[in-house]
C-alpha cells in the first residue's frame, strides 16, 4: 500500500485516443492533512466527456495539462478523515481521477453514497450517479418533457440514453424512439430498454427514416451524439420542439473542424429551441433525481447495465471502447473490487 | 386601371435569384365579393424570407407554386369594401403579394395602419411594421434582453438588425456590437445607429475579433445571417447566453447543403440556448411593440432608413439587392406613390 498508481496524460490525442496518450505513474499515497479525507478508489466512471478534457481547448473545465492525472469521476471508501463531512468507512463519489488514492476536501467535495438505497456500487454509479442525474435533469428540467411528447434519444443504447428513454416513458411520453449504431444495439434498445423503435444511424437515409417514424415531428430530442444525427433530428422537429444537447460523442475523436450541422434554420421554421446543459449545475439537486429513479428501480421499471472493465491500467482502453461504441451499458473500471456499497 | 399587373414565379431559382425566375403577368382587377375588401397596393416590403418561399421545400409557409404571384407583405388603400373591418380609405398592411391589386378578407387579415402615428407610410412599414415587430419580439420575448447584457447583432446595417441594436440600447444593454459586410456599412452601424462597435465579416478572423470585442463573452446574439457568422458567435458565448435565430440570409441563395455550423457544442459548454422564432406568431401583439417603438421614435432615439425602389417590375431586382447586401435600410418597392398614410 505504499504507492498510488496513476494514469497521466502523456501526449494529447489528435483524433482517436491511442495507447501513447497516457502513461502509468507511481506516486506515494497522499497524506491526509487537516480538512481532508483519504479515499481508496474502487470504481472509475468512464464518460465520453473525459476525451474533451484531453484537448487543449476552452471547455467547461480547464483542459488537462500534460502530466496531470486523467480527470474522472469515481467512487471509493474513506480510510482516514480529518473532515467532518466524511467518516471512515463512508463510500463516496467525486472527481477521483484515474488513480488508486484520492483526497476529498471541502473544495473537492465528494458525495456520500447511501447504503440504504439497497443497490450495489456499480448501479449507484450508473443510474443514481452522474449518469442518472444527467438523464433526469436533461430530460425533465432542460427538455421539459410532457405527457404526449414524441421523444427521440440518440446514443440510445448508452448509459444516459437508455435511461432517458425509460424516464420519458415514465413521464408519459407518447412515443420513445432511439437512435443507435448497429442492429445489435438497436435490438437491445427496443427489447431491453423498452423503446418503441430504434433507428440504426449506420444505415443510409437516417433523416428520411426518422421522418417516417415521426410523421408529426419530434417534440423533444435528447442528443448525445451531435453531427449528422443532430442534423437529421433538426430536419424532423415538430412545432416548438425542444432539442437538449447533452453531448456530441461523434465529434470528440475528430481532428479539425467538425462537419457541423446544416439544419439550424429548422429552429426558425419550427419556432424550436436547442439548449445545452451540464450535469455539474445540478449536483446539489441530486436527491430529487435519485428519489424518482430509486422509485422506478424498486418498481422494476428501470433496466440498466453496467459494463465492468478490470484494473486501473485498463482505463484508457475502456475510454476508447466508449468513444467507439464498443461498450454495453455504463462503463466502469474496477480499481479495487473490495470497495462495495452496503 | 382595368388590369392587375403581377409578378409571378416562373422558374425556381437554384442559387442566386436571376431575372428568368419571375415574369410579369396582366390579370383583370379582382372583383370585391361579399366579406372582401379591394386594396390598391402602394408599397411592397422586400424581405429576405421571400427567397425561401421560392424553393420547393418544407418551410413555415407552403412553398410558392410555379405561376403563383410572389408572396410578400405590402401596404395599400382600401378602395371598396364589403367587410366591416375595412373602411374605404383605410391604409392597410398584409400579404398583398407582388401585384397592383389585392383582396383582404377575414382569412387574409390585413391590419389597419393608424394615421395618428404621425409617420409616413415607409416608416410605418419599417419600424412599426413587420420589421419592427421582428426586432422587438425577437429581442425582448425570445431573447429576454436584460440590462447589462453584451448584445451582438448580425446583419446590423439591415432594417431589422439596426433596430435590434437600438432597442437593446434602450433596454439597458451594456454593449451593443454589430456585424456587417464592408467598411461602409460598419461605419453606418456605429455612426448612424449608435452601436458601440461593428465588425466586418468580410475581413479575416471574425471569431478572434469577436472574442477580442467581447472578452466576457456574448450574453445575447441576435442572428439574421447564419453560417460562419453564427459559428463565430457560438464560439464567443458567455455562460447561459441566448442565441436568437431570426434569419439566415447567408444561406438563402445557396444551392446544395449549407456548410452549416460547427460550434453547437459551445451551447453545452456554456449552458446556452438557441431559439428560432417567426414574427407571424406575434402579430396579434403588434400594439405592444408599436407603442414602445413609437415612444422611442418620438424621443428621437430611433434612427431608421428606408430604401425605396420604384415600380412593381423592380421587385425581383430589389429582392436580389437585399440578398446580396446592396440595399441601405428597409427596402420597399413603390407600386403606387399616391398611396400615403395620414
Amino acid at each position: 500500500m505504499a504507492s498510488n498508481r496513476q494514469i497521466i496524460l502523456a501526449h494529447r490525442p489528435t483524433g482517436p485516443l491511442d495507447p501513447t496518450c497516457t502513461e502509468v505513474r507511481e506516486e506515494p499515497v497522499p497524506m491526509c492533512g487537516p480538512g481532508e479525507a483519504l479515499v481508496r478508489v474502487g470504481l472509475l466512471s468512464i464518460d465520453p466527456t473525459i476525451r474533451t478534457w484531453m484537448n487543449d481547448v476552452r471547455g467547461y473545465l480547464p483542459p488537462l495539462a500534460l502530466g496531470d492525472v486523467v480527470r474522472s469521476t469515481g467512487a471509493g471508501v474513506v480510510v482516514e478523515s480529518q473532515n467532518p463531512h466524511y467518516a471512515v468507512g463512508d463510500v463516496v463519489s467525486g472527481m477521483t481521477g484515474w488513480q488508486q488514492w484520492a483526497i476529498a476536501d471541502d473544495r473537492h467535495r465528494y458525495s456520500v453514497l447511501s447504503p440504504s438505497w439497497g443497490v450495489d456500487l456499480p448501479t449507484a454509479m450508473n443510474v443514481l450517479g452522474v449518469t442518472g442525474l444527467t438523464a433526469y435533469f436533461g430530460l425533465i428540467e432542460v427538455g421539459g418533457v410532457r405527457a404526449g411528447d414524441v421523444v427521440v434519444v440518440s446514443g440510445a443504447a448508452g448509459a444516459t440514453g437508455s435511461l432517458v428513454g425509460q424516464l420519458a416513458r415514465a413521464r408519459g411520453a407518447a412515443r420513445v424512439i432511439g437512435i443507435a449504431g448497429g442492429p445489435e444495439k438497436c435490438a437491445r434498445v427496443v427489447d431491453e430498454y423498452g423503446f418503441d423503435e430504434c433507428l440504426d444511424y449506420r444505415e443510409e437515409g437516417l433523416t428520411a427514416r426518422l421522418q417516417r417514424s415521426c410523421p408529426e415531428g419530434i417534440n423533444l430530442f435528447f442528443d448525445n451524439v451531435g453531427g449528422d444525427t443532430l442534423d437529421a433530428a433538426l430536419a424532423t422537429l415538430a412545432r416548438r420542439a425542444r432539442v437538449v444537447l447533452c453531448g456530441a460523442i461523434s465529434q470528440y475523436d475528430q481532428a479539425g473542424r467538425p462537419r457541423g450541422v446544416a439544419n439550424t434554420s429548422a429552429l426558425i421554421v419550427q419556432r424550436a429551441s436547442m439548449t445545452g446543459f451540464l450535469v455539474l449545475d445540478y449536483l446539489d439537486r441530486a436527491a430529487e433525481a435519485q428519489a424518482e429513479i430509486l422509485g422506478l428501480l424498486r418498481e422494476g421499471s428501470v433496466v440498466h447495465h453496467e459494463h465492468l472493465v478490470l484494473g486501473l491500467e485498463s482505463a484508457p482502453e475502456a475510454l476508447h471502447l466508449v468513444l467507439t461504441g464498443g461498450n454495453r451499458g455504463k462503463t466502469l473500471v474496477v480499481v479495487d473490487p473490495t470497495v462495495t456499497l452496503g
